[in-house]
C-alpha cells in the first residue's frame, strides 16, 4: 500500500482521453470488453509471454513477413494473413504458450496511439478484475480508466466494466473520486450487475456481434476471475505486470 | 405528425458529434442545463426577440462596439464589457423584451461550431421539456442530442435531462432507439428523476457553482416546464420556432 490518495478518471472513448486529467504518475486502464482486453488477459492466463499491439492490418503485414504469429480482427472477422482471429477462445491454445504475438483490432490496440508510449496501460477486463484491483492498489499511481468504444463512439458494455472496477477500487480508503464520468459508470454498473448478461444483450455491439454469430464469446467475456492476471503495455510491449514493474514509483 | 420513424442519437459532449451519425434530415438539441440552454429558453419566454450566440469573447466584443447587449461568461463569471451574465435571472428584465443579445458562454455556446450553421439547433432544458418533446415530434426530422459538457467533458446534468428527454420522446411510438448513450442516459434519468436536485448534486459542475457562490440558479434550472418555448438557431441566429420554420420538411 502506498497510503497515497489515488484519483480515478475515465474516458468513455480514446476521442475523449486528455493527457491533462490526472496529475502524474498515472496508470491507464484500457478497456474493451467485446473483446481485445478480454482476449489479451485470456492469453496471459494461458501462458503466452508477450503481445505487441499494432493499430493498423499494414503493421500486422509486415510482423507476419517477420515471422510472428499475427492476430487481427476488423468489423469482427478475421483477415486471410492473420493467424489468430480477436476471439478469446483463439488464445486458449497450448501451441501458444511463451510466445509473442502481434495483435491488431479494431478498437482496442487503437486506443494504445492515444496513450503514448510514456505511460503504462494496464489490460482490464471482467476476467481479471480482482487481480486487477488488488494490483492498482498496491501500485499506488492515479488511475485513467480508458474506454476503447466502437469506432469512438461510447459503449454500453466497457462501461459498465469501469463502472465495476471503480466501485471494486472504491474499497481501498485511498481512492478519491471527483468525475462525472466514474460516477455515472458506477451507477450503471449497479444497475446492471445483478443481470449483467441480460442488461448488455441490449448494447449496440452485441447486436452487431450476434448478427455476425460472434456472439459466442460474450457469455465467457462476463465471467469474473477467470483470468488472474495483470498484462501491461510499456515501450509497445505487453508483458504480465510484476510488482519490480512500478517499484520506482514509491519514494 | 409525420408518420415517419424518427431516429434519436446523443453526444455527451462536443467531441463526440459526428455529422454521419444520422441520416439527414435532423435536428440537434443544444443541451447545457447549467447554464446556457436554461437562459436562452429564460430569455425567449420573457419576450427576448433574438440572440446571437458567438464562440469567443473577442466576437462578442466586436458586437459591444455595435452596440449590442452583451451576455457573457467565462468560468462562471461575467466578463467586464458584458451587460449581462451567464444567470437564467438575468434574462427575466423587461428591459429586454423584443431586443437581440449576443451571447458567449464557457461551453454552451461553443457547441454551435462543431454543429456548423447548415443544420437547425433548438434549445433543450428542463424549464421546455414538454413544448420540446411535443415539437420534435411534430417536426418528424432525426434527433441528435448535443450535450455541452464541460470543457469537452461529460457531465451529469446535461446527460440526466438528455435522458428524461429521450423518455419524453418515446411517448411517440415513431422514435427509434439504437444507441448505447441514448440508453445510458435513460437509465441514468430513471435513477436520478425521484430526486434529480439531490441526484445532481453531486456532480463536477454543482460543486464548482457552488464554490464560486453561482449555485442559486440551481434550483430553477431543474424546474420543469416554466418556460413553454422552442428557441432555434438557424443561420447563426437564435429566434422562436414556428410551424413554418420546419414545413419544407413534409412532402
Amino acid at each position: 500500500m502506498s497510503g497515497k490518495e489515488q484519483k480515478l478518471e475515465l474516458a468513455f472513448t480514446p476521442l475523449l482521453f486528455r493527457h491533462d486529467a490526472l496529475s502524474a504518475p498515472y496508470v491507464v486502464v484500457l478497456i474493451d470488453i467485446l473483446r481485445a482486453t478480454t482476449s489479451i488477459c485470456t492469453a496471459f492466463a494461458h501462458g503466452v509471454e508477450a503481445m505487441i499491439p499494432v493499430a493498423s492490418l499494414e503493421e500486422a503485414r509486415h510482423y507476419k513477413e517477420w515471422g510472428y504469429i499475427i492476430a487481427a480482427e476488423r468489423e469482427g472477422i478475421k483477415p486471410d494473413f492473420a493467424d489468430l482471429g480477436n476471439s478469446a477462445f483463439h488464445f486458449m491454445k497450448p501451441k501458444l504458450r511463451g510466445k509473442t504475438i502481434v495483435y491488431s483490432t479494431t478498437n482496442g490496440t487503437q486506443a494504445f496511439s492515444v496513450v503514448g508510449y510514456t505511460i503504462d496501460v494496464v489490460i482490464g477486463a471482467f476476467v481479471n478484475l480482482s487481480t486487477l484491483t488488488k494490483w492498482l492498489i498496491e501500485d499506488g499511481r492515479n488511475i485513467y480508466l480508458l474506454c476503447a468504444g466502437w469506432k469512438g463512439n461510447f459503449n454500453l458494455e466497457d462501461t459498465v466494466f469501469a463502472g465495476a472496477l471503480a466501485a471494486s477500487l472504491m474499497q481501498s480508503s485511498q481512492i478519491i473520486i471527483q468525475s462525472d464520468a466514474v460516477m455515472a459508470s458506477i451507477d450503471l454498473w449497479n444497475l446492471a450487475k445483478n443481470n449483467l448478461a441480460e442488461y448488455l444483450l441490449k448494447t449496440e455491439h452485441s447486436q452487431r456481434l450476434k448478427r455476425l454469430g460472434l456472439d459466442d464469446v460474450i457469455p465467457y467475456s462476463l465471467t469474473f476471475d477467470t483470468c488472474p492476471v495483470v498484462p501491461v503495455a510499456r515501450n509497445g510491449m505487453i508483458r504480465l505486470a510484476t510488482q519490480t514493474n512500478h517499484e520506482h514509483f514509491y519514494d
